[in-house]
């Protein structure tokens, strides 16, 4: 357990610093595009992809029309709607080809990433930073957060993924807030089996 | 920024103190399944289904033979496997049928749930209890552990599922330590997607 | 190759017959249900689900809100919606599992199944009979349409799974003229991923 | 039921002639692959992965190791595996990135397409040739085989993925031939639930 609790612990401290840092006015915009947007798209691979579904199960939750890309029933993305693109690197192939189509037909871009100067942070019309990035340079996107024999405890993408995954879950904590909907307002919509 | 960065810390703060409390043998004994055991299966819905996902990559990152039950290429349960159930409430149907037949075909289950007396609680061999469980009674698992106007910005099964993706971050360090498994090790196997 | 065109020719043949018997008064109540319903939902497992996954993409490029169970997206029953359950043997567990959920709420359920005395058969409000059935009893349902040397190559489902989907594909067609929508039409709701 | 009729005798006939005319030493090659591959890595995008999970899941009957690209339990490609890339068009730009990623690993690629003088076309190392390519020129691929009033009533991909799909199948009942497996060999392999 002991090695359990560390890692637990050197993953939330990391998140909540993390979340401390994003600058709020990109945050804002982020908000009302997801507000403005006819429809909602979410775009990530591997596990930054079951953070974004996590998040667009709650969007749904709240009212929004969401769609996951790649999913059967996801439309063509028009200039009404806003595409959430997240990729800790902002390298990903099929995450920047989404931003990408989603530029040429005017769809709005949210890059959710480490990397401000990536294909995905440079293209986006808004980023959000989640700045989990290494200092040292590494042939792929890693962390080495946690200190001492915990160097490498946090693997590949785990500490951007985590981090993104509770500043979303405080997001819809923040669009409950401003939407005034109770949690029994979301229930209302929750898939009936669990 | 104020709600999301109170709701994050919320999460994190009880995510922590739940893991705390997860009995130390039942974690032994999980570990002991999965290393024994020829394949590992998942199952889970909604947004437990995708922290259990998670949780699948990681495993097969370090080298484990995983499958996410409902993927097209998840074999049959045998005596030979191990099936680790993730349920809030411990009642979520789709998930107590795959612990049923799990069980009937004598393969191990690994029950994880807020609810020790639920049907998969009472029929898992192996129960890590995350306890994030109301105390107040409701029609459904909900969690009301953020105080005063934070009281339902985490709803449904949020804590339950932010709580069971931090230990389960935490038991891959865990098994990295174990096997000895450096982030380079885990490199390898992942997808070149990214 | 022999074996190859044989069985294409035999599921060919076996489907079209198949078809050529379903009851065209249900189909034309299945039609209704998804003209009248505000959103179709779709459930099945394995590969029946591929199969209403294959439908779902059409229904929405043809207009209509489609679901499919199971996807992060996919909101709650409600007595305005029509499911459409699809089970060979009528009693895959997490199909009449939601097809239940669906009757109780007041969705109008739709079964495409082989048997119309299985559980979904004697259950849904409107049943599509494809009528792939074995005539010898067996565990588990089984098709052994083609005869001589081919026997068992169309294992477990498939004779089901292939007349079911070829059907739909011809169900798009019918939708298309009474919908007087052209090709040009569904390429615009079409992802642009392709 | 006319238009469903018609439509589906109209896909049968043209799948059936599609599959007359692959070139017989291609397939040979693509069974080559597959039975000597470590493991069997299937991609596709929309209705084309589809079509290729449903074979994914008959290969893992038949005792294959295969993973379908985009899974999270989908491990890195090796010079040990080949790839099954499904594209109509043979441009879809997740296809045939997967498809580069595999030449440069050394994973063998094998193409089923319409177009053998497309990026997938030109690329793979083993080309199937479905043969549904329109005449007319036109900014996607779509299929005008069906003539008279029916021209469009087989939107966008669907001659394709039909005869894709009828023809996997011809080669699962190949492969059980070859193999010399019986539908209860599939049976003891096939998830429980159905």
């Amino acid at each position: 357990m002991e090695y359990i609790k560390k890692t637990a612990e050197g993953i939330a401290k990391h998140a909540l610093e993390v979340i401390s840092c994003i600058d709020e006015e990109q945050v804002e915009l982020m908000v009302e595009c997801i507000n403005e947007a006819d429809s909602t798209f979410i775009v990530g691979s591997g596990r930054s992809e079951l953070v974004g579904k996590a998040f667009a199960m709650r969007l749904m939750h709240l009212g929004f029309r969401v769609y996951v890309v790649g999913d059967v029933t996801t439309p063509a993305l028009t200039d009404e709607d806003c595409l959430i693109a997240i990729s800790g690197s902002g390298e990903t192939k099929t995450v920047t080809l989404a931003a990408k189509t989603a530029k040429e037909v005017g769809t709005q871009v949210i890059g959710v990433t480490t990397d401000l100067g990536s294909t995905l942070g440079k293209n986006a019309d808004v980023v959000v930073n989640i700045d989990s990035k290494s200092k040292v340079p590494w042939k792929y996107y890693t962390s080495h957060v946690l200190k001492g024999n915990y160097d490498d405890l946090t693997p590949m993408g785990t500490l951007f993924e985590d981090s993104t995954h509770l500043f979303l879950d405080g997001l819809i904590a923040s669009f409950m807030v401003r939407l005034n909907k109770k949690e029994t307002d979301l229930e209302k919509l929750h898939s009936q089996d669990r």
